[in-house]
């Protein structure tokens, strides 16, 4: 580990978010050992049933860790002093659909009927991978997480719909069963995989060219191992077209003060 | 077993429905082996952000199996061919909070903008705990579970608030373990106990008096083990006095077609 990615495994949440606050822009891969990260997804509460319901009918890709309610800007889990308008390391605007503008400061876009949805992040399954001695590529590289869009249609709620999106760990042969059994025990965060080997079976054409994240890297013998992804939500936002909704960027995630292992089931 | 118990138990959950959808009111505690019951919550849509956020927010009393969004009568959970207003064995009709009408068929007020949540059941780790030789008493009895108001409240969501509602099962001292280790499984209906021992630390004066349900049935060295229970939506319905609700009554559940073991973890 080189120093740099000691600081980032050992900071504290609370200081990684001050960091990302005063306007640091990283993805946070690696980051805080130990704590979950959350995606984003807020909208006006006119759409937050709908929202809400998309993510309790998709729990795979959309699993609900906290939902911070119109007025405030953190909850439970992500933790005291935090805010979830500046917190995440970049932001996406998204108007009808539309990719408006990439910030890292979304104060300037909540509205005050804002409602944000916190999803479990696959990261939080990635440290107990780590401790078990089952490489992941994307970490030793310092590379963020490749992610793909699939052929797979998510169950609709209200007006919202898309095809579910998967984050790709390309794992050696002799260690697949053990990276399904590890995170099965986190359903709370993606839980077990969705597919394990050929891409094209989700309509992934080229696994080198991701529709978000890095290209994954691979050595001799690896399979590719597919995870539902909360990324989900943007793809459903770009096929819905809601006129406004707040997103973190892709791999830029929310870092919650609630420890991995509070997702693990017994 | 008496014939009666037997024809219950082996009931499918179609031709349950169908009996209650006719008229029959009885407790489903005990009918159509293997097949996960369901409490009913149902809110005008106004109101359904709130409900859902309710649920998610306290998931171990209201862990929801699935929604049936407004203009439904039935979902992927209940099953094909199910109507969600008229095959509970009976309904309470709640206006501003108040007990209005209790009926078998719940159409004169579920209007056309009604969201329904199904919320999941105790009963569906009880099969499994007979499976294991625990001993279910109230099964064993032909009763129904008691069920009591408790003095922890609920994280509130909106305007929806109140306390938290708890089933119990007396359970002999030396497999009291063995009813956490199997109940914790199944984190969809409820997961693990809330509380072992004293009824006193809940707040909960006479066990003997059940806010909902039969009264409890022991034997001697039995120990009392308390479940977060899925009529925890009716008291926050008192309490917080929506204009509208709909909830089955207590221990009369929706029978759906999925299996008890598709909301167990490996």
């Amino acid at each position: 580990m080189s120093p740099d990615e000691l600081s980032r495994a050992e900071a504290t949440p609370a200081e990684a978010r001050r960091l990302f606050r005063a306007g640091l822009v990283t993805p946070t891969a690696g980051w805080c050992r130990g704590f979950a990260q959350a995606n984003l997804l807020a909208v006006p509460r006119s759409m937050a049933f709908d929202a809400l319901l998309f993510a309790q009918r998709n729990p795979g890709a959309c699993p609900v860790l906290d939902v911070i309610d119109s007025g405030e800007v953190t909850g439970a889990v992500l933790g005291e002093h935090a805010d979830v308008r500046t917190d995440a390391p970049a932001y996406r605007i998204w108007r009808d659909g539309e990719l408006a503008e990439e910030v890292t400061d979304a104060r300037e876009w909540w509205t005050d009927d804002m409602v944000g949805l916190l999803i479990g992040c696959s990261f939080t399954f990635e440290h107990p991978l780590v401790e078990a001695g089952v490489p992941v590529r994307h970490l030793d590289a310092a590379r963020n997480v490749p992610m793909y869009r699939t052929n797979r249609p998510c169950r609709p709620a209200g007006r919202l719909r898309g095809d579910l999106v998967v984050s790709l760990r390309m794992i050696p042969e002799d260690r697949v069963a053990e990276a399904v059994s590890i995170s099965a025990r986190f359903p709370a965060v993606h839980g077990a995989p969705v597919h394990v080997g050929d891409p094209a079976a989700l309509g992934i054409a080229d696994p080198d060219s991701p529709d978000f994240g890095d290209p994954p890297v691979s050595e001799d013998g690896d399979v590719p191992v597919f995870w539902a992804c909360g990324v989900t939500p943007q793809v459903m936002i770009m096929e819905s077209r809601p006129p406004l909704a707040i997103t973190h960027a892709p791999g830029h995630m929310l870092i919650t003060d609630t420890p991995d292992h509070d997702f693990a089931v017994p």
